[in-house]
Order: C-alpha cells, then structure tokens, then sequence
C-alpha cells in the first residue's frame, strides 16, 4: 500500500534572505526539487507577518510542477516568472521527455478547444480527443489516460489513481496556528525538539501511514516564536516536535535546507 | 569524544548543469552550507572527465569558508567571485558576529606584518600581536587564540584542538579512482546502493567513529559509470555502498541535493 499523503507547510518568508530576484527563483525551485525527490503531495504556504511572498512562491512552484509542455497555455508572460529558466526541472514521471505515450500511460493536458467535444493538448503533434464523464472548461488543466494509440484518443482521469508520483498541489494559507489546526497530524521542526533516534524514527514510521504535514519555521524564526506571537501554544498544535539536524554546525538553518534534510529522514520511514 | 573526520567528495562537473554564474556560484555555496550544518572537515573535488570545474569550485568553497573580515587580505578582486555576494553566510562559531573576543575564544586570523614580531588580523580594530612558537609569513591564515583582552593578544592554536566545529578544508584530487583509494573508509552514495535501514544505520554509526569519506556521484552520471570508465570496480573501493533516497520521486537526483540528503541521515549516526 501507498504510503499517507504528506504535505509541508513552509512560510511565506522562505525567499527573505535574498534581494536577488534569480536567487529568489531558484530558492523556490529548490522546494519545488525537494517535494517531488520526496513525493510530497502538497506544499502549504503560511503566512509570516514579517514577510509576505506568498504569492510568488506559489507561482514558482505552480509553474515548476507544470510540465512544460503546458506552460504556455496557463502562464501568460509575467514579470515574476522572467528568471523562471534558473529553475531546475522536476523530471517526474509527469514531466515526461518523450512525446508519443503508450496505451495505459497518464498525461497531464489543458483543454484547448470544445467544437465537436473536448479537445486537449497533451504534449503530442496536434490536441487529442477526451472522452470525459463530467464538463470541462477550456483553460482547465487536466489528468488524462491513453486508452487508443492510432488515433490518438484519452479520458478523463483521476490523479489520486495513479501508482505513481504525481506531483504536488499548493495551497497558500492564513496564519501558522490556524493552518496547523486544520492538519490532521502535524510534525513540527525545530532546533528545540526532540532529536530523532531510532525510538522517535519508529514513532514516525507509525504516523507517516496517515495523512501527515510537516511544518517548518521561517529564516529567522523558529515554529514557536511564530506561534507565540500568534497567542498559540506549539504542543496544542503540533503531535511531534523534532531536531533533525542534532549538533548543527551554524548558528541557524534555512527553511530549503531543513526542507532538504528533514523530508530525506522522513523518507526512510515512509 | 568527537566523532571521526568527515570528509565529503564531490565531482568537479557540480556546477555543470547551469550556465548562470550566479546560480554556479550559490550552488557551490549550498555545499559550503551543507559542509557546515553537517560538520564536515574536508571537501575533496575530483575530476570528472565530462566536465572540470573544479578550480572555480575550490575557489567558491575556499572564499565561503573564509570569516568575512579576511577575505580582503586572502582573495584578490577577481572575475570568478564576481557574484559572491549570493553565497549564504555560513554562521559557524568561527565567522563571529561581534569583534571583540573575550580571553579563551578561538579567532581566524591573517598575519598582517612582522615589524617587532608578528601582527594578526583578527577582524578586530587594528592588528594583534601574535604569540607563535614558530616561524609564520606574512598573508598566512593562521588560527589564534585569545590570552589577553587588555592589550589584547593572540598565540597560535592548532585548529584540531578547538572542541567547536571550525570549517573545512578543500582539496583538489584527480581521479575518482585514484581519489577513494586514498581515503581510509569509503561510504559511496548510488541509486544502486543499499537502501539505508535500520541494520544498515547501525553499520554506518559504527564506521562514523572513524575517518570515513563519502563520495557522490556527478549529475549526469553515477558513482559505478564513472568508475567503469576509469577501469575500476566499485566495490574494491567502497567499504559501503548506500542508497540514501529510497523511492525517489524524480528521474535524478542533483548532487548537492544527494549531500544534503544523505549527510542528513549519517549526522543522524555520527
């Protein structure tokens, strides 16, 4: 079986430290590498009052789990998105290289036309014919199933079928505290928590079954003192507090770079 | 007792995926971060055939590694740092925040003259006496520590003594062949590795009490190709083999990501 849906929560404040706006980009893309290495289902993006990017970085991130090939059809140019080729490709199973898929494959489309039916553009020659159970919207991004190679033809599909790893949606949220609330099991990471050995390893090999979400603190600041200031106790919102970078060589670590090292621990036990 | 000496080695063709010199510069600098967070002594920059960057990214990890107050005695102004200035801060206990040292504190320092005995630059005011109990030279890095704070005065203080992490050092090898043949303990990192378990963990505790050099392989191609190449086998100069990202979600894995990841694990067991 699948292991739980796992989602982050990182702050709005991930790309503060940087006034240069590639390295914003690519600090955002770093993200967007780490949840599909790790097969993150969701990335939430919280709001930290001293930093609001909110909106950027969930645009760099929609952008980057977008396969290229529809790029063009769901972001217009935008100033935002001008350093957007320092981003690294995912290469997921989504992204595919190769355009002519097989009988069986999945694609991801956007509906480009409706005369006739669906029509949607799947990365091939020409749009290809959908065969759906519901209306689409032209503009909508879809999932799709080859079920006829010569003609082409697909159907509509649904993502959370799909054996393998299919990228991530984002959210962009309110506050931590309420954010926090609204997740089923929260792990939460801080320099002050509980370090994890192989006793809390198999704790988390137990919760990692669930829908899980794991949250991270800002550049700045850690998960409590952004809490504190929101009038919110941790331990009333979060069901694991752990140190996963025992005996940190630097004063402080960023948001990416705990990212990076906690969701490799976490995926030894998922 | 601190652990063993923890080396890293990593391909001269790191760099070689971007063509954006700032992105080259911050990626070297994610490693300089990494090296830091997880402790690392020594970086080693083999050669990889495909692609030699490595005098740049040991020019990067070198000027990284450098306190702020020394890098105008160490590094000349010169084209390949001309976007330093995205290189993280590393924060580690040797590039201190605030100038004025207390007796018993370690420094970096440059010798800056040798008019009546030597003179360091400690980031202080002006330049130090030194202490020494031998010969130094004039723009020679040394490390020092604090005896007197009123005049203040610095002796030599071998850096091996100092119970902090104090940063790494760089080293330039050929070969990955020829480069872990000369290291003690082997720990190389693959997609055909062991996936890292329990029983495997325990293993690798172990080996971290020694000193112990973990090799990654370049972005195009693993540790076993590059090998082959060469005309060597793999496991006649590994003494572990690991896969530190089972299940991974995306079709290859940068190697800076590969670090963070896997020196996230091992500091788990150092």
């Amino acid at each position: 079986m699948r292991s739980g849906y796992l989602s982050v929560i990182i702050p709005s404040s991930l790309t503060s430290e940087s006034k240069d706006q590639r390295i914003k980009t690519y600090k955002v893309g770093q993200i967007a590498r780490a949840a599909s290495i790790f097969r993150v289902d969701r990335i939430i993006i919280y709001r930290d009052p001293q930093y609001d990017d909110s909106k950027f970085i969930d645009l760099v991130l929609r952008y980057a789990e977008t396969p290229q090939y529809l790029r063009k059809h769901l972001f217009p140019l935008m100033d935002e998105l001008k350093y957007a080729g320092v981003i690294p490709p995912l290469r997921t199973p989504h992204h595919p290289l190769r355009s002519s898929p097989e009988v069986g494959e999945y694609r991801e489309g956007v509906v480009v036309g409706s005369d006739e039916g669906a029509w949607v553009d799947i990365g091939t020659e020409g749009p290809v014919p959908l065969r759906a159970d519901r209306t689409v919207r032209k503009g909508e991004r879809v999932t799709v199933r080859i079920f006829s190679r010569r003609p082409l033809q697909v159907e509509l599909w649904d993502r959370r079928q799909i054996p393998q790893y299919w990228g991530y949606q984002t959210e962009v949220a309110g506050a931590l505290g309420e954010t926090l609330k609204a997740q089923s099991l929260v792990i939460a990471t801080s320099r002050k928590g509980n370090i994890v050995d192989e006793r809390l390893l198999a704790q988390l090999q137990k919760a990692m079954k669930e829908s899980v979400s794991v949250a991270f603190g800002s550049p700045t600041r850690g998960i409590e003192d952004i809490l504190h200031e929101e009038g919110c106790t941790l331990s009333d919102l979060a069901d694991y507090l752990i140190n996963t970078i025992p005996d940190q060589g630097t004063a402080t670590v960023r948001t990416e770079e705990a990212v990076f090292a906690t969701l490799s621990i976490l995926n030894l036990v998922r």
